[in-house]
Formats: structure tokens, sequence, C-alpha cells
């Protein structure tokens, strides 16, 4: 079979989740960027890959796929090296790894989306919506309480009571970094209240390093051109790195 | 293993798609209904089941699981006499199943919830929103459009190119018969323009009958108390039925 493709923008969370799962399980790959701020998702190439015009997308074989929930679970599932508690085999804990990963889609992954593209993206481009602003403010708020008091409820390092992560974890904690674009005052009102979150994050930072630091980069670069920060500023919020 | 508990609300139209996926699968299942207008998913005993306070969600043996795609994909998995084509084994096929479910939460189910919320419920209790109105009916004319142009491409009957139907098509279908509670304008105005789409509701109401009419009475009870009729709309308006 042909070397997968991962057509991603380091831009984007879930894609940033997909470079890192790969990396780690040793699974080859080359990495082909299709910038979607300088539009290259809607070139006809492209679109006969992913015809709803997003990345990520990957091709493997005769494979076309997007949605990055799916593309992980294909991996985890087609390259034999994968450790099991990635997406595990057992039908109930493989269940409950799905129903975060479906929760997720209206929930933390669409207020953290919209509320950045209100409060980041759309003033640049010189569109402001504060009703929108404030709908997805209070969507993070929520989701986040969820992970919190929920599936970060235990003394386990990771969601769902697991002490090693799943792919549910990595497209979670992917997104929570995305969070780093907002003004440093944004973060902590977001992530302030949730210690475990935090801790959460730096366990699958560890988890995952150097990939994950790696992967992040060009977030953190975003953030420089924006607020004049490269370091970040979740990581700085933990108890142990003040 | 104790009796499958299905915890639903027949207005529910992911909590359909289960009751008929066990019916047509012959699994045996005990149907608990948490009325979710009476706001029985928020008593205490429910948020045991689901800490998201809404239906369906399910209890299985040990296991307690809610979102309407982890569980359909767990029950075609986990009752050995479900037929494959549900969710196939072969992991490319399950992988392009997976991607359709995974694209509908932010994209058909955002839009047709969003859409029915701000015209048909809002009114009833006084909040009218037409711009979010507005924006929801773009996001559902986009998805019917994206389904009918791109998963229903082909000749065969289901989505994906399929000749039997997958729980992919069974979610789809479920969210697009929520728009029968919606004033027989805006169902023609949805989904007039979709002949394919139409037809892929017909061909799956076919294949999965009497189940399908059975559990979609009580919607078709909303549609006579809001709109004096009871007949489906969306049948209706298949060339074959005029």
């Amino acid at each position: 079979m042909n070397k997968l493709k991962l057509y991603v923008d380091r831009k984007s969370q879930p894609a940033r989740a997909l470079i890192i799962f790969c990396r780690l399980n040793g699974i080859d790959f080359e990495e082909i960027t299709v910038d979607f701020i300088k539009r290259q998702t809607h070139s006809p190439d492209f679109i006969e890959i992913n015809p709803m015009k997003q990345v990520p997308a990957i091709v493997h074989g005769g494979l076309k796929l997007f949605e990055s929930n799916a593309i992980l679970r294909y991996l985890a599932c087609a390259f034999p090296g994968v450790p099991d508690h990635w997406y595990p085999a057992d039908l109930s804990r493989r269940a409950k790894i799905d129903s975060v990963l479906d929760w997720h889609h209206l929930n933390l992954r669409r207020g953290a989306t919209t509320y950045v593209q209100s409060t980041v993206l759309g003033p640049v481009l010189g569109r402001t919506n504060p009703q929108k602003a404030s709908e997805s403010e209070k969507i993070v708020a929520e989701s986040l309480s969820s992970i919190e008091t929920f599936w970060l409820k235990g003394n386990e390092k990771f969601l769902l009571g697991n002490s090693q992560p799943s792919i549910a974890d990595l497209n979670l904690v992917s997104e929570i970094m995305q969070l780093e674009v907002l003004t440093e005052k944004d973060i902590n009102k977001f992530l302030g209240p949730y210690r475990k979150v935090l801790q959460w994050v730096e366990d699958l930072r560890n988890a995952t390093n150097p990939h994950f630091d790696e992967a992040h980069k060009d977030i953190l670069g975003v953030k420089e051109k924006y607020h004049g920060l490269a370091e970040s500023t979740i990581r700085g919020m933990l108890p142990s790195q003040m």
C-alpha cells in the first residue's frame, strides 16, 4: 500500500492531533500542507480529496477520508503497531471513547471554534459579532466544566478514568491548545477555574512529547503574531510552572 | 447480561433511530421514556445515566452510554446477529461511515435542530431569533446539498454508494424526518430541490418498515398539534406519491 498522505494545516487543531498520533506511533506519512487561510482547501485538486473543503484529510491506498475523529479511529485500527489504549478493542471501553468524541463536536469544538473566530479572526477581517462571542463563551465554559467534573473526576491522568491516553484525549486537548491564540485575559477566564483540565493538558503533553511541542510551534507563532507572546499561556497557568 | 435498557423520547430524532435499529435487528430491549419537555432528563436518576441530560442513553450490563452515534456503533458490534452492512467490519468501509456520522454533528444536525428550535419551539415559548433562524436555514440547505450531490451521487439507494443501509443512513434520515414539524412551506423550501434525498428517505423507510412508521407516530402527532396535519409532508413530495 502507498505511504499514508496527511493533508493538513498545522494551524488546525485536529490536523495537529493527527500529526502527533502518527509520529508517536511510528506511522510513516507524507505531510502535505493545505493552507486554509490561502483557501487552498478550495482548490479543485483538494476538493477531489475532501469535497467539504476542510483539513485534515488523508489518502491511504484507495481510501480518501476526512473528519478527524474518523481518521484517528481508522489509523488506530489499520496500523497494527498502535497500542490498544488509543482506541481499545474492548467494546465497552471503545464505546465510552466514541461517546466523548461524538459529544465534542457540538460542545467544546463548536464553542471554541466560534469563540476564536468571533474574537480573533473576525475583528481582523472587520467582522464582529458580540452575540456569537457571548453564546460561544457560554458553550466553552460549560464544556470545560463537564470535562473537569465528569470525565476527569477520578484520580487517573486521562479522560474516563484511564491511566493512558486515548484518541479522545488527543483530539480534545488539541482543541484546548487552540485557545492559545486568545488574549491572556480570555485564557485565564476560561481555564483558570479548571485545575484538572490544566493538569490533563500537561499530562497529555508529557505523554506525547517531543511530538506535542513540535506540532504546536505554528500555533504559538500565530499567538506571537497577534499578541507578541510566543510562550504558552496555558502551561504557565499550572501551579508547578509558576 | 441484563436486558438492554433504552432511555428515549420518541420526539427525539436519534432516539427513534435506536428504536428502529433494535426492532429491525431483533435486539430485545426495555423502552424507558424520559420526556425532555417535562425536564425528566434533569432528574437525579437520569443524570446518573447521562450527566449531559439528554436522550437517548442506554444501560447494558455495567455500561452506561450516551451519544447516539456511539450507541449505534456499540449495538452493531455487541449484538452478533446484526448484519455487517449496518457498520462493516472492513476498516475502509467503516471509516467512511464514521466520516458521515462525524460530519453530521456540525452540519445537518446543528442546522436542523437550531432551525426547528428557532421557528417552532421558540415562538411557542415567546422567544424568536430571526438571525439564528436565517443562519441555521443556510446550514440545513448546504447540508442537504452535500448529501444529494456527494453522498448520494451514484445509482445505489443508500449513502456512500451502498446498496444496503448503514447506521449513518438511519441517523441522518431520522434527522430529516424531524423537519416534519415545520410548516409545509418550509418543508418544500428545504427538500423540494433534492429529489435524491426524498427518494433516499423513502428507501430507508421501505428497508426498515414497519418499525420506521411505528417509531415516527409520535412526531407526526407533534406535527398534527402544531399544523393540524398528521400525514407526512415529506412522503407526499415524492413524485410516485403524488
